[in-house]
């Protein structure tokens, strides 16, 4: 197959991060054609960026039915990446959707079917899942090193934003505009590596969020979620945009040990037997198994957003498996939606989710919302 | 005045080892006169160990009508530390008691109430408030240095026993026996570094306990649970008996930054401006304030249980300030309690605690225990 031709769908900052990539030939097999904004603005910066042989469109419609590109990048807004997929999905064009998959995952269930009725690669820009820290952490759990998963706790605080980022623009942080908080523009990525690695989700959730506790915005900028999962394991998960330095700190004990990652490094504490076949031949009250304390080596692969984008288009052109199929982004914003859920009603959120009640809830809150469309 | 005449009330595990250390008169100003226990096996083996001089009484009644003691340390069941204590009050003697101060904050109340009401002193065996670590991150957060108290967080999964270590008594990890678990055994002196370090209780609490989830008991064996706290801050607090080699990390953030106390050591991550004073003037949306890390020396003051009962005869001879008020013993266990309310009504529990349901529901699980008195 010839060089796949490429169109960015919004060219703000993610859309001008992967265009610059692009059209700088970092990506083989692949080209920059067109972008589409609703800034003309914009789209003459692109030309002037780019050269005169790009295409430029003022809407997504126009640019799938013009005949110059074969796969979309879709870096709009969080309640039109689903649309804007699925438009993309009718006209056999491939799509790779920055995070997250959408707001809401009744929403996100439609775009999937749309996606699996479809013959196009479609993939989400999970680009973490490729930090070898977390390739490193979900091999080990596959492999069974870690043994059956008991407790996961990711302290992910890091997400400091002070009011000035928030007042850059009015749809910041607004149920209208973005429809969540830290949860949604800031926790994708964790969310997703959360269920990714250890290849389970909760069956329940009890969170408890914050709105507009450290900032003046509506949405949330503190979360601390419990979680319980179908095996009985546990788990907790915080962040906030309201602390610095923060902690990013991702902790899962397992009946062979423990794994912290935490500072760019991944340390096991293996236990030589596993915990309960200790426990079964253990007379005296106050012993433990041996333990045997290291760093797991995890290599240099490449990584990050450039690295998804290959991986896609190598897809497109070769069949290579996706890093993130697009289908999977429902996972994590199931996570979030749940963790709002269960906020908003104080109580349970179970899995797989109401989404016609959260749906609901999320829509009172968009009709009060400060953003106007 | 002359030497302390000390009475222990329990000669198990802990009565003993405190009996060694005054025995061998390493607590100035103190003897060791006397021991009771309902095992007169113990109270042999008692006269054995440290003299015939040493009284021995099969009854607390009995040594506390005796004249032999001054004081007493109670080291006998949970249940049964309010009631000794108070018959020592009513007495005139000096009570230093094991933690925790008793199974439920009403009886504790009656306790608290009868101690104030009389003339002895009382403390609480709360041997972690003699550890540097924990007396440095108080000086640190009283001091101002830690700034508004805005989260805390404390993973202490280090308390790994096996079933072994349950079976080796049939009171153990009963309700009727032991009144509780890991909250009421292991955590207390955690549950009350946890309010003392940071100077405040929580308004409210939200847990999730797992009964017998690892063991074969009656009582919880993991805890999670999350707080909140009057100023808006909020708090996890994790613990199992299940897990090794677990984890003992406390993290407190505050405007000024960010304090982790783990393997032995204080890191202080120090804000040079307050985070909100920063945002205040902040008008790029992605910068954080300037911040140090560093660790804090904590000194190498004498700790332990000797430094806490060398701190108890000192204030029944020259009037020293208690260490660990009995008073305050009060405080931890409220906490405990908040959390088996909590998960038991699988709602959140308040505090100040309710305090007839929690023992109304309490009781109902002593009627059903295995283990008969």
């Amino acid at each position: 197959m010839s060089s796949v031709r490429i169109g960015i769908v919004g060219i703000g900052n993610m859309g001008t991060s992967h265009a610059k990539y692009i059209a700088a030939g970092e990506v083989a097999g692949a080209e920059l054609a067109a972008v589409c904004d609703i800034s003309t603005d914009r789209l003459r910066w692109a030309k002037e960026q780019f050269g005169e042989k790009l295409h430029t469109f003022e809407t997504v419609d126009a640019m799938l039915d013009s005949g110059t590109v074969d796969a979309i990048m879709i870096c709009n807004l969080h309640f039109d990446h689903p649309g804007t997929s699925m438009k993309a999905f009718q006209r056999g064009i491939h799509v790779l959707c920055e995070k997250p998959a959408g707001v809401y995952t009744k929403q996100v269930r439609e775009m999937n079917e749309a996606a699996d009725a479809s013959d196009v690669r479609f993939a989400m820009m999970f680009n973490q899942r490729t930090n070898p820290l977390y390739i490193k952490l979900k091999d080990l759990i596959d492999s069974g090193e870690l043994g059956e998963i008991r407790r996961t706790n990711w302290i992910i605080t890091t997400w400091y934003r002070t009011q000035s980022y928030y007042d850059s623009g009015s749809w910041r942080a607004t149920w209208a505009g973005e429809g969540g908080g830290v949860l949604l523009n800031q926790c994708p990525h964790q969310l997703d590596l959360w269920q990714w690695t250890i290849g389970m989700l909760p069956t329940r959730v009890r969170a408890f969020c914050a709105f507009g506790k450290y900032r003046d915005i509506e949405v949330e900028d503190e979360v601390t979620a419990y979680v319980e999962y179908p095996n009985g394991a546990t788990g907790v998960f915080i962040t906030t945009t309201g602390e610095t330095p923060g902690t990013n700190r991702f902790e899962i004990t397992g009946d062979r040990g423990k794994i912290v990652v935490e500072d760019n490094k991944l340390t096991f504490w293996r236990l030589r037997v596993p915990e309960p076949e200790f426990n079964q031949k253990a007379k005296a009250g106050f012993g433990q198994p041996e333990c045997w304390k290291f760093d797991v080596p995890v290599g240099t692969a490449p990584h990050g957003h450039k690295t998804v984008t290959q991986n896609w288009v190598d897809s497109i052109r070769k069949g290579t498996p996706l890093v993130a199929p697009g289908q999977e982004g429902i996972r994590g914003l199931s996570l979030s939606n749940a963790m709002y859920l269960s906020a908003w009603t104080d109580d349970w959120a179970e899995l797989p989710l109401d989404e016609d009640r959260f749906h609901e809830l999320l829509q009172q809150r968009i009709a009060t919302s400060r953003f106007k469309k």
